[in-house]
C-alpha cells in the first residue's frame, strides 16, 4: 500500500520508518529538505513540496500529517486539501485541538475527502515500534485504512473511537490525565526527598514497578531517569507544557466539569516556570502590613 | 522454615496461602477461629492464641502480623511483644504509621528483638502470587529473613528501604501517589462522560492500556471495571479512604512541602462522602445576599 507522509520530525521520521518496516510504499515530505534527504536513503520517495507528494500517489490517496498543531498544521491543511481529490484520506497524527479536527473534517467532507484525527500516543520510540492510536472519522472509510492503525501500533492499540474529533479529544483527556500522573508521582518523591530516610529512587521506583497497585510505564520512566542521575541534580525542575494540557483543562471547564487534580498539575507546571511571584511578594507585602513579619528583599 | 502469621484477614489468609505455596511451616492465629480453622484445612497449624502460636514456633521466631492498623496492630503488639525472646524478628505487614513502627521498633529493641515495618502492595491477588513489599528495619537482621520477602514477591519485588520506618513511610507515600493517580484517570473519564463523544470506556482503557503512555495497573483494572458495568451505573460515586493518603498530606505538611495533587485527591475524596455541604449553601446564600441570585431550597 501506497502513504504520504508530511511531516519528517521527532514522531514522523520514526512513524516513516515503522511504516516501511511493514512494507508500505512511502513518499516523504517535509519543509525541511535535509529530513527528506535522510528518509530517501532508508528507502522512502522524497517529495519536493505538497502537490510533488500528491501527485506520486495513486488514487485513493492516503496521506498522514505529522506535523505540530496550530498555525503549522492549518498552513500545511490549507495547502494540501485543494490538492486532493475525492475518495482521497488525510490523517492527522498529531496533537490538533478537537474542534480544529471537527472543522477541517467538515472541510473535506465538502471534497468528498475522508478526514481522519488520530491521537498517537506512545512517544518517539512508539512510532518507531509500535504506539497506541485513537482514531475520530468515517466509520466506513476508516475500515478502508484500518490497516495503516493496525501496522503501525501495539497489539490492541488502536480505537477507533466516533465520529470526526472524538480521536483528538480521546488524546487530548489521555494528556491531561498523564499531566496528573506525572505530578502525582513526582510530588510522592518530593516527599521522600524531604524525609528523614535516605532512599535510593532508582530503587524505590524499580519496587513499585515490581507488583505494586502504582506501576506503570511512567513509574518505568521514573525509573530510567533515576539510574542516569540518582538525585535529577544535572535537571532543573521547570516544567513546560505543549497545550494539551490547557486544552483539557479550558475542555473541562467548558462542560462544567470538576477536575481539580489535572487542573492542579498544569497549574503547577505553571508555577515551575517562574523563579518568584507576584502572589508570593503579595503576599509577603501584605503580612509585612497587618503583622509587621519581615520581608526577604529581592536581589 | 517457621513462620507465625497473626490476622487471617483478605490479605493474611492469602499471604499465608502463598507462604505456604514456598514449603514454609506456618502457624497461624487471628481472633476468628473460623478462619483459623479455615486455614488449617490448607496445612497451616492453628493456634488459639498468641501465647499458644509464640510457643509453637522454635526460636528464633519469625511473626508476620496482618491486622488492621491503629488500635489492633496496637492491642496485638503489646501482647505479643513480653511474649517474644531475644533474637525474634516481628513483621508488621500492614499499613502502620511509620512513626508508630519507629515506636514499635525502638520496643523491640529494649528487648534484643528485631522489628521490620513491612509495607505491602498489590492488593489481595498480590498477597496470594506476588507482592510488592517495601521493608524498614535493622539491615543484618533483615538480610536473614530475607528469603522470606523474596518468596512472597514477584520478582525484584522487595526492597530494603533503610532503617526502622522508611518501609511503611514509602508505603504510605506510595498510597498517596495512588491516590492522585486514581484521581486523574477518573477524572478524565468523567470529561469523556461529559463530552459530546459516546465513548466505549472499557475499550478506551483497553487502547490506553496497549502503548499508550498512560498505561499502568491501575488502567487494567479501570478496564476490568467497565467490561463488568460499561457505564459503571451500579456504582454510587462515593470514594472512601483508609487513612494513608490522610497520612501522606498531614506527612508533606510537617516537612512543608507542597503536593496539591495528592492532597487534592483526599479532598475530593472527603467532598464524595457528602450529598450536600456547607460550603454550598455559605456560597449560595452570600451569592442570594449581594446579588439576589436564587438559591434552590433544600427538600
Amino acid at each position: 500500500m501506497e502513504i504520504g507522509v508530511i511531516g519528517l520530525g521527532k514522531m514522523g521520521y520514526q512513524l516513516t520508518l515503522n511504516l516501511m518496516d511493514h512494507e508500505y510504499e512511502v513518499t516523504a515530505y517535509d519543509v525541511n529538505s535535509e529530513a527528506v534527504e535522510k528518509i530517501s536513503t532508508e528507502g522512502a520517495r522524497p517529495a519536493a513540496s505538497l502537490a510533488d507528494l500528491v501527485s506520486q500517489l495513486d488514487r485513493p490517496r492516503t496521506v498522514w500529517l505529522m506535523v505540530p498543531a496550530g498555525e503549522i498544521i492549518e498552513a500545511v491543511f490549507r495547502e494540501l486539501l485543494p490538492l486532493l481529490e475525492e475518495g482521497d484520506r488525510v490523517i492527522d497524527g498529531g496533537n490538533s485541538h478537537y474542534k480544529q479536527s471537527i472543522a477541517r473534517s467538515e472541510q473535506c467532507r465538502e471534497k468528498g475527502v475522508y478526514f481522519f484525527d488520530c491521537g498517537t500516543s506512545g512517544g518517539v520510540d512508539g512510532a518507531r515500534n509500535g504506539a497506541c492510536v485513537m482514531v475520530g472519522g468515517d466509520m466506513e472509510a476508516f475500515k478502508s485504512i484500518e490497516r495503516v492503525f493496525k501496522d503501525l501500533t501495539v497489539e490492541d492499540g488502536y480505537l477507533y473511537a466516533g465520529e470526526a474529533g472524538s480521536g483528538h479529544f480521546l488524546k487530548m483527556v489521555h494528556n491531561g490525565i498523564e499531566y496528573g500522573m506525572m505530578q502525582a508521582i513526582a510530588e510522592g518523591f518530593e516527599i521522600l526527598e524531604k524525609s528523614p530516610f535516605a532512599y535510593d529512587y532508582e530503587k524505590v521506583a524499580k519496587v513499585w514497578n515490581n507488583g505494586s497497585v502504582i506501576r506503570s510505564w511512567l513509574m518505568e520512566l521514573t525509573e530510567n531517569a533515576f539510574s542516569k542521575d540518582a538525585k535529577l541534580e544535572q535537571i532543573k525542575g521547570v516544567m513546560h507544557s505543549s497545550g494539551e494540557g490547557k486544552w483539557t483543562v479550558e475542555t473541562a471547564l467548558d462542560l462544567q466539569t470538576a477536575a481539580p487534580v489535572i487542573t492542579m498539575s498544569l497549574l503547577m507546571r505553571y508555577r515551575s516556570l517562574q523563579e518568584d511571584t507576584f502572589t508570593g511578594k503579595v503576599v509577603a507585602a501584605l503580612r509585612n502590613e497587618f503583622g509587621g513579619h519581615a520581608v526577604e528583599k529581592s536581589e
